[in-house]
């Protein structure tokens, strides 16, 4: 089979592969959708470290194509949806339900980081009967495989946000996870949601998604205008959607005390994230700071996909760009570079 | 009446002023025993910028001296503790359930702030219904003077960090605070507690409190060793009771995915609080880092009270000195410059 | 002033008392605008025990007409609108976080039981500064009324009822509290929601606030039909909103395990409410059942106004009749007698 | 191998079954220690309906006899305690975090009731990576016993009780569960325990397990003396340890408003528990009515494990009688009719 590999750092490329077989609890699954991810870029620059001809992706959707021995309940030929993260549901951190730190930090995170990807004609998903989620029949391919990773993330941010029904939250970035926040936060009963983004086209799709106001950092500093629009309180959750120590910063700033600061951002640089002392109350203004990674699981994603099947929520107006999965080289590339308003370039199998 | 007063910047002293008034809603308390806290001594020295002829103190226990006309369920001759912290309960922040962000960030830190302390003969307590908890006759003012702050701020500590039952907690610095964090861990079900601290008498207290171990961090990482305990993962709460960059650092780091950071330290330096990294999960391993100032309250109040009623806990032990008010001067002095293996000294009226 | 009173068990009408006035902590407020809404009806044939000119109702807003001399932050001459439920917010029980239980069991609900009510020219506020909500400029007192119950009780079942991000709920009975608590399911979170209802106006504005299906008990088993739309699971949560056992025991059949029992339904005969056993689990199934009164105060009432104040929501659908406030008395019969088709009732003063 | 079974309802014995194998993620533990519980009674009467030949029994450790090819991190010869409940993690309801209700309600609930139990030479364990609890070396095997059922539930009782530090509890029946549910909630920070409870034997371990008061029933009613040693208001929680609906009826009049019943007590009697209305604040005054089974998996085991590893606490002191795996019938006939005081009888092989 094709796979779209990460020959070693700085360098991409399709690589044959054999098909994967799977264990007793696996399943192998053919792709039929999916969906380039920044982080694919960040590991191919080496922020994880060296890797060699690894297939990337981690946001697809497609057919049950083999199922091992002890796996229930699940069918071959069955459409379903995987999570980025596949945790294994029996270690330590799973049992104290912390999925996506399985056996260590970060370590649900298997995808194109400690086992080939998703980027490929098929991949391997271990523990099968927890992580795969059937989809619904009424629900695309092309709408389902937001949830592997946007909606679950995105989401997650404003689970962790502790927003009061009818509170103020803030959306540092309206980058595709900057976008699900503010539709989490709406989900979830905010009362006025502003995203902070200078980019015409995402500004656009934030107040799509249901953000009250959109403030333009490039216009003046955007907590002083969360500040004004608040009655001078701040905000009651401010989302960090970027992974900037910046952005941070204005998340601990324009929250109230009391407030959650809720990171979802991957920070990728320096030793050193820093909290502004002062407006985080010398350490004690009963401010909260959360952090998470996406959560996995096939209960988690049927959740998520019963909003694509009411028809809720449609996430495809994020889907900017089309690509066959052999243009795929072209396709990361664009993404890469974030050319031509690229927000979300879809791969067909 | 006298009162023990910061007269300016620096300078500390002991002058006559008018016994307070009430307002409709408040009370006056005759003093009958008090601490002496350090952060009196950061006020003193500037950390909350100017003050003039200030009244110190917020440890303070007495009987009930007068009434507002608008006070029910309290008497005159009543002996009663006052939290540190006086909130009103009725503006935004405290119905929002921040009582301690009363009216705005750490704005329930009224005594020795923005208003006179309870460092006096006779003191002001607004809100009284509130704020003044009826002591049992069977718990001395000594021993109820504790749940003014040291009982209070100790035990929030542990409260914000989660532990689960049976679970591993670290306290970085076994003052008093630190070490009411480590006895409220215990309470709270801790199934082992690490005290990180070098001065012996108190990792002595430490033990008598319920560490299960005293790291000497002079003597090695204490993150290595804390993580060699716990089979490499690290604790799943870690309680910074200091107020250092250096120690929140090592909370951080010492701390397991999806651990909790319950910093209580007054963080009194410096623009910026660093987080490591790496250690946090490049902000996504499900850490949360809570902060939080002294709850008050009748009602907390009162079931710390229940703690020394039936003699589970006995924090006099803490009291390594004891003086007159008529002493006060050297008191504080003394409690300054942490002379003679200090802890909390005990001024008696 | 014309008050309109319950003058004894089963006798209502219109008399003349004197403008009240404000303690120092109070405020009087001139009616513009209120709602009848059931339970007046209940306390009028005795439910709470005999009353003896007592003026009636709880749903009203209107503008600031006297403060006390204590109040501070608020003036003469504002629109404010007053929850039902007026916690003093210092006692005890308010201090632990349940104001509707201030002092006693449902000792937050003062008006028309334990003083004059809010169906009169001028009605008085207890605790000022915590239980007046300013109306913003855009939010008209008709629909600014909806806040004072409907809308603050509607929501608390469905805050209660701990629905996941995407999860399923089932409201039975939509009278205005249910179509409130419809509304509030899909304000936090829910992903499909059913109505049980026969009533056709009702089942429309069932689905108007949301209902993803609206369940006719009238034609069949409704927990059967509740139990096939969720695979055979039942429920994340259960909604009752009529109190009456019959309903309370298709909650617990509903959910399935693990889920919630959200009750806000006023339970007002026979001794006993019944558990059916085996769908309870024997007491072992995970199952919670909750209760609730109406959460008042100035902070979640301002929370709730923003939902107006931004368009998101529209209560006014449910002002199915408007009376002037010289009707009161054919109004409140119309309601009483819940004829030609009644919802909610408006008064205009 | 020999095992302990019920031949059909009402008949007991041992005899001869084959050793079991695992499947690719199961154990067999060969036993060494196990304790008989009351449940066991109520299913030989039939309770669950009927059985043939079903080995007894759910709380039992041993040694790792065999493995299957899919289990890591295990090894032969292990000594491990297995939880009475053995979920799989991996269905909805687990991964929904409800394992204990492993795919339906009580699923999680395997042993002596879907397959054989652990009262037998060896036994299967379904998913041993989360199944098995290594046991430390420091833990003798009937000490760690306890763990399997009676102090995992008696402290999920006080778990799920929401107690306050320092608030109050009052248990009702202090058998071994009982006893653990007083004994966890002193360990979350109960400022207040009361027992109800009239058996001297149990009220003398009541005590010891740090019951602050203990109320012989049979002397007047207990609500009435709980509610005068709380100052009329009644306590933060109540938990029913017993199952009967008289003691769960006055659980709920027990509490104050605001309050919990924690429901541990397995109801085996009658279509309905009743609810009394109006202590019940007529469905209104914020009680909250929570219901659990015994939680499993190693990570729970091996926090409650550390409990015994630090001797902070002292299970065995509930081993009334010991007696050898031949003796298991006499044992079974003793504990089922309650004879010479016996609260745990342990069963060494």
């Amino acid at each position: 089979m094709r796979a779209f590999v990460m020959k070693r750092i700085g360098e991409v490329g399709v690589m044959e592969k054999p098909v994967p077989t799977p264990g007793p609890n696996d399943a192998i699954v053919r792709t039929t959708a999916a969906l380039i991810c920044t982080s694919d870029s960040h590991t191919v620059r080496g922020a994880i470290g060296p890797r060699e001809n690894l297939t990337l992706g981690h946001e697809s959707v497609g057919v049950i194509a083999a199922l091992g021995d002890a796996v229930t309940g699940l069918r071959i030929g069955q459409r379903v949806a995987v999570n980025a993260i596949t945790p294994c549901y029996v270690c330590e951190n799973c049992l104290r339900g912390f999925t996506s730190q399985c056996t260590e930090s970060l370590g649900g995170w298997k995808f194109a980081n400690v086992k080939d990807g998703a980027m490929a004609e098929y991949f391997h998903v271990n523990q099968a009967v927890a992580n795969l989620a059937p989809i619904p029949d009424s629900v695309p391919d092309e709408a389902a495989v937001y949830t592997c990773d946007m909606m679950s993330t995105g989401f997650m941010a404003a689970e962790h946000a502790q927003i009061p029904l009818g509170g103020t939250v803030a959306v540092f970035a309206a980058g595709p996870v900057g976008l699900m926040a503010i539709q989490g936060a709406k989900l979830l009963g905010a009362g006025w949601v502003a995203a902070v983004e200078s980019v015409p086209r995402r500004q656009e799709l934030a107040r799509r998604f249901g953000a009250d106001e959109v403030i333009d950092f490039t216009r003046g500093d955007p907590v002083a205008t969360i500040r004004e629009r608040t009655g001078g309180a701040g905000v009651d959750a401010a989302i960090e959607a970027l992974g900037s120590e910046a952005t941070f910063m204005n998340c601990v700033r324009a929250t109230r005390p009391g407030g959650t600061i809720s990171n979802v951002g991957y920070h990728g640089e320096g030793d050193y994230v820093r909290i502004p002392r002062l407006d985080w109350g010398v350490g004690m203004n009963d401010k909260t700071i959360r952090t998470g990674l996406c959560p996995g699981g096939r209960e988690r994603m049927s959740r998520l996909l019963r909003f694509l099947a009411s028809g809720r929520l449609d996430p495809t107006v994020m889907t900017t760009h089309r690509f066959a999965f052999s243009e795929i080289e072209a396709a990361f590339r664009m993404m890469d570079r974030k050319e031509d308003g690229i927000i979300k370039p879809l791969i067909r199998f």
